[in-house]
């Protein structure tokens, strides 16, 4: 591994309803210089804080259950408890660190209690980095149906500690380079054609490489919410893999990177039936070379039925993302007739 | 009573983030106009619903028990499970038709369902036309804590049809009358004079009488809105009453224009203390010609506890809304330390 010092580098993002600064190449210490301590608290899972409970010393911190099944509104009413309890008033910021189901309960949480106060996020999972903290999409799940509750709020700000990374088991690294490759393959031929170039470990192994994909990955995030933060066009590309991968999701307790993954395998499929994209085998050859799961056994009746229920449906069709090549992602409205006519086609 | 023929009135007013259309002197029916009946869904509460069942024939409906101790999250839970059952999507309005405990929730659920959906009020109690269907607040209470949480977020439509408030109880017409007399006492000294002048029963006889004053108290909180949509000056001056009155308003199941009422009266003698206001005894008055309550007993060390956990609160003072005179409501941060002993004086 190369030596590598990290020079903290600050940038700032303007979104409709206010601007979003951006710590990359941080240290968590650095927190103390973004807000007061006795006016924060922080909000963690239990596997981040004794991973690093020396960081926590001296914040208040609340912490969580791991998992997202405990992504629901009854956590949401413990930390607004907690919240109630610790004093916490609008000068509080309350601080996410962990992945993204952390930072989508902490934005949500800051979002509802008194009418909203701040808050920003340390994401400390490759996922969370590249997509699940940014953009402002925060939200719970409601049984079966994910994300079904929860607002568009952009934190106060991003700092990106990348020696979080460091104790990540190998299936979280896979989780979040489903996402990765989810951005190549509708924004990014060149990424695309770098990502065939390399393994995970040479992410893992190498700070700067891994810098500097991140980074990029999560400017390309930014750069699409933007364009479009209320998802009317551009930002709904960022779905792809996503509409049969959050149906499938729930159903079989897949990680959220496998669950796209067999998500953007059939959405390429899809794009094949009805764009004639053609190269469903590379990206099928990519995602597994990066440990993710591609064709599967599933039910499709049942995913079919949760389909319909997605927040991405009107009353006869659904909002679907396909690829017209790698690096092109498109939108189209697919009328569930001939959703199902495919889905049992395969 | 005069006959009186109400030719709809129709007012667009713009907030930071989107307009809202003002229909006065509408009718129940002229909903049909503005959504289509497929796509909305209306939630109500028993009273409302067993006192104006036809109305409700054809439309998609929820039903809530009514009261001010069902504005909690199981009932938030209740709805979001029934809207999901409904086949409710991103197309769908939700239309509150109903008091403030109505229009709170639908702005709040609408607000989270599918991270926001269009909403909709048609407020039937006199409280709710001037006052809690107005301004985008909405929110639940969490335990003691009224609106704990909650977001600031305007519905499309406000449609006002007086011909709800025959069936309101004398009870309902006076909680109202004391959110016209706080907007009176901090905005409009002329109006306050009017008020002397009458009686409720003036406005309940007189339609026309009432219409006047119910738009005159409805563009009274829209334009301090307009101005200060997210409370950082001008808008908590409707806070007046409301400090102390929530703070006792779950503590002795008042109502909420009782509470507000001995909030204000005791605001007034604040004011008295603090900047030399002259006029308690005229404002007392004009509460009691109302039937409302002004003087009264209460746990002074429970309530302050509450005070300590307000919203509207600091480490170590509170922002507190005074008067100046009849029509000049002024903001003012007093310390806990200097609160605490005017209370206990009194």
């Amino acid at each position: 591994m190369l030596p590598y010092i990290h020079p903290m580098k600050h940038k700032q993002f303007s979104f409709s309803r206010s601007t979003v600064d951006y710590y990359f190449n941080a240290a968590f210490a650095d927190l103390g210089k973004l807000v007061v301590q006795e006016q924060a608290v922080l909000l963690t899972d239990e596997h981040v804080f004794a991973a690093h409970q020396k960081k926590f010393r001296g914040w208040n911190t609340i912490v969580l259950k791991p998992g997202e099944e405990y992504k629901v509104q009854q956590t949401v009413d413990m930390v607004i408890d907690q919240l109630i309890d610790l004093g916490a008033d609008r000068k509080t910021t309350l601080i996410g660190v962990g992945g993204g189901v952390i930072t989508d309960i902490t934005g949500y949480v800051a979002g509802i209690y008194m009418r909203g106060i701040p808050c920003g996020f340390v994401p400390t999972s490759v996922l969370a980095m590249v997509d699940a903290s940014i953009g402002g999409k925060n939200g719970i799940d409601v049984g079966v149906y994910k994300n079904m509750v929860g607002l568009i709020r952009q934190p106060s700000f991003l700092l990106f500690d990348y020696s979080f990374l460091k104790t990540l088991p190998r299936a979280e690294w896979q989780n979040g380079f489903a996402e990765i490759i989810k951005h190549a393959a509708i924004k990014d031929a060149p990424m695309f054609r770098q990502l065939q170039q390399r393994k995970l470990t040479d992410y893992r192994k190498d700070d700067r490489l891994l810098a500097t994909l991140i980074e990029k990955n999560a400017l390309i995030k930014t750069k699409v919410v933007m364009n479009d933060e209320f998802e009317q066009g551009e930002r709904k590309l960022l779905n792809f893999g996503h509409t049969l991968g959050h149906a499938i999701e729930n159903m079989y307790e897949l990680s959220h990177g496998q669950a796209i993954s067999i998500g953007m395998t059939y959405a390429a499929i899809i794009s094949q039936h009805l764009n004639g994209f053609g190269n469903t085998d590379e990206l099928v050859a990519l995602l597994k070379q990066y440990g993710l799961p591609t064709y599967a056994v599933f039910d499709k009746e049942a995913a079919f039925k949760i389909l319909q229920k997605d927040k991405k449906k009107e009353k006869t069709s659904i909002s679907y993302i396909l690829l017209k090549n790698i690096g092109k992602g498109v939108q189209q409205t697919i009328a569930f007739a001939e959703l199902e006519k495919i889905l049992k086609q395969l």
